[in-house]
């Protein structure tokens, strides 16, 4: 008979934020001798590098979700708690959650990042983004929507509004998106109106720089933007967004100003820091980056305070080659990682090097059978490319929950094309046909040499 | 070298609503040389009987829907239109869509049913019902949010509230959703708190009648509350729900009044058919019944208009053996048929027999390993009454789309016990504590001798 003697554990090990980073660090530890408790404002865990397959009509939200209870039920030592945290009390080492406050010894902050409209908050309501749940629900619910309008309307005009998808951002998630509309809009949904012809349906993609997915070898961009067109997304590089309003985009290219009127306007554009690393810079001194990031030290602490940790998108890390560490879910992990592993050596008395990013490589999926993936060593383009990030997206999946399911459904999507999953639900799912504004002051069609569009 | 002329079709059949009825009325055409024009509010056909288990977190909504326009992609014939129908013009043979007008030669009306709050429409506030996804999502939070609340609530009192649950009404839906939330509190969640026990919930079920699933033989009544039993649901039969408000259901039972204080009561009492079948009624001078079903002719049409059918949970149709036929998916899916095959019949000079409705039997699924089956020749209960639930399903959710995916996340969630898709989202997602009233005004314990609670 084994007689346990009740130990009480004495270090408090507070995370803020259920992502990538949190998520780790909290595995790290779990069944561990610290208490850990992981805040999130959410009971679940989101990978947030699928959430566009639900933008799309792929996935569900609980197919790309693992309960975070659930994630650590067998983890004694790892409290789940629901709630948002206000503030930071640095000198009394303690967190505020409204009423609420909890003192820790070591705090991890990863609250990762909000969409940034570059101080154009107004553009919001007409350009939606991608971070959460409700956001890829209002993707889907305006994407299929349009579509819905379009079968109804009966002016060109406005029925080419509602055809037309414009995506602001070049990056991943910009690319993914066009991609996934494209194949939407020419393949999947073909046969299903009768009065539109889903052909007629334009893609396109506004990218800042001379290339898309700018993170890539030059070769893979060039590999990527080809798929695409292919596909029959019309790329904009060198742009520059300058408004955005009334269903209107519009943007500069060439000194030449382009308006595009579209009811459907995606923002994967710039992100920023969440507010909480503001707030914590300012209690505690430490600098931010123009992008709301915190500055963080080689271990990813803070200056001045070696028992707050700041990780994955919220951090600014700049110590392997002066340039930030981007904003991914592979670097968020690793982060994690060290932390957790850095917390448990310090209550033995050691510490541990500082952090170092080894560099998984970068994947985008293009569209069915297509994806670019950029390994250092190894660059892939085309179905090859496509298999390899399946493999790593399902391994990814497999090893915080068994996600079997997904696997089976886009086995099923690559066969039959099928979008199972393109409901338009939620507070304005009963279709209102959109209307377009009077073009007398605001012009439903392009002005100015809207070339090759 | 095949010529095809183009011919014509004359004949223009409209059905309004996506359910059970209209889809299998619309299947039954499909491809035939009459055009069908199906609308629905929604964009997807929901297989309503498995609500419950998105709002009990086992499924997500695109699991039991499936895409209407993909249901008809191939069916040339078939217009699917997004819209809500406010009127009918039975003289003029035309459906009035807001500002549109279409026309009909044949009018298929399959609007189904809505919950009723006996006139207590103030009720709903505090006790929402199960007939849309949004409803099921909405359910979903307020369980999971009540497990969060609880865990965080230190009066015991309080937390009593949170972790009380009322269903009230005890036909499949109200028994199939004790059932799930058992399950999920003596089971799944057991291990996945901290501070609160789950164990210590209460699962209540209400019943007006003497006995639960009052459609079924009395066997099988009694075997289904003793499995409700076993799993720790608290039957109530002969009860009267006298109100509902701020999260206290007052009931009578044997002459006493009892006030039970939960922060999730849910409804799964009355329905009543939908506006549309008021306004058919009144513009065609057709009875409805008490609860707002149209009153239809031994082949589902109206009196006096041989070409408006009313089929499904809106049609009151009992010349079988005086009694309505009850509102389920087989009755609607036969009606469906029945008139698909008669308006082509018709077409070529013949008529049909009148309906008749073949018993297909009742069941209801308790919880993992248990079920009532009533086929009238044959009667199983618990683990074979399982199985043949789950074959019936899985053959129905096969039939008008491959839902395999649904099939293996069951299988799953048996093995595990697991539910995937608890996700706690939309507009109040963010767990904000909710808080009991004031003691002084509404009692949060019960009084009145609480026997057996």
């Amino acid at each position: 008979m084994v007689v346990s003697l009740q130990k009480k554990p004495s270090h408090e090990v507070v995370i803020i934020g259920g992502g990538f980073g949190g998520l780790y660090a909290a595995k790290a530890l779990a069944n561990t001798n610290v208490n850990v408790t992981l805040i999130d404002k959410r009971n679940f865990h989101l990978f947030q590098p699928l959430l566009y397959q639900v933008a799309t009509g792929t996935l569900s939200p609980a197919d790309i979700s693992a309960p975070l209870r659930s994630v650590f039920s067998k983890s004694k030592n790892t409290k789940v708690l629901l709630g948002e945290v206000n503030n930071i009390d640095p000198k009394a080492q303690k967190v505020i959650m409204g009423d609420e406050v909890i003192p820790y010894d070591t705090l991890i902050v990863a609250t990762g990042a909000n969409h940034s409209y570059f101080g154009k908050d107004n553009w919001k309501e007409f350009a939606p983004g991608l971070k959460t749940v409700e956001d890829a629900i209002e993707m889907r619910r305006r994407i299929f929507s349009a579509f819905e309008a379009a079968e109804k309307e009966t002016d060109p005009v406005k029925r080419r509004a509602f055809l037309t998808f414009v995506l602001v951002g070049g990056g991943p998630t910009g690319v993914e998106l066009a991609g996934a509309i494209a194949e939407l809009a020419y393949k999947t949904l073909q046969e299903d109106f009768r009065n539109i012809n889903t052909s007629e349906t334009r893609v396109l993609l506004l990218q800042g720089g001379d290339r898309i997915l700018p993170h890539i070898a030059p070769e893979l961009s060039q590999a990527a933007a080809a798929a695409l067109q292919k596909l029959g997304v019309v790329i904009h590089t060198n742009t520059r967004v300058t408004n955005i309003e009334n269903d209107i985009v519009t943007f500069k290219q060439d000194g030449e100003l382009i308006e595009i009127s579209s009811k459907t306007i995606l923002w994967a554009a710039g992100v920023q820091g969440s507010t909480l690393g503001r707030i914590l810079a300012e209690r505690t001194d430490v600098e931010c980056d123009h992008a709301g990031r915190v500055i963080v030290e080689p271990n990813l602490t803070i200056k001045g305070y070696k028992n707050i940790f700041v990780i994955g998108d919220l951090a600014n890390f700049s110590h392997q080659n002066g340039k930030p560490l981007p904003g991914v879910a592979p670097v968020a992990k690793q982060q994690g990682e060290y932390v957790g592993g850095l917390i448990q050596l310090r209550l033995q008395g050691h510490t541990l090097p500082e952090f170092h990013y080894t560099d998984v490589g970068s994947l985008a999926m293009i569209g069915q059978n297509l994806a670019v993936v950029d390994l250092g060593f190894i660059k892939l383009t085309g179905f090859l490319a496509w298999v390899f990030w399946l493999i790593i997206h399902i391994y990814f999946l497999i090893e915080f929950d068994t996600k079997l399911v997904v696997v089976i459904q886009w086995a099923w999507n690559y066969i039959t094309r099928n979008r199972r999953s393109r409901l338009i639900t939620g507070k304005e799912a009963f279709v209102k046909p959109q209307t377009v504004n009077n073009s007398s002051n605001s012009p439903t069609t392009e002005k100015k040499q809207p070339v090759k569009l």
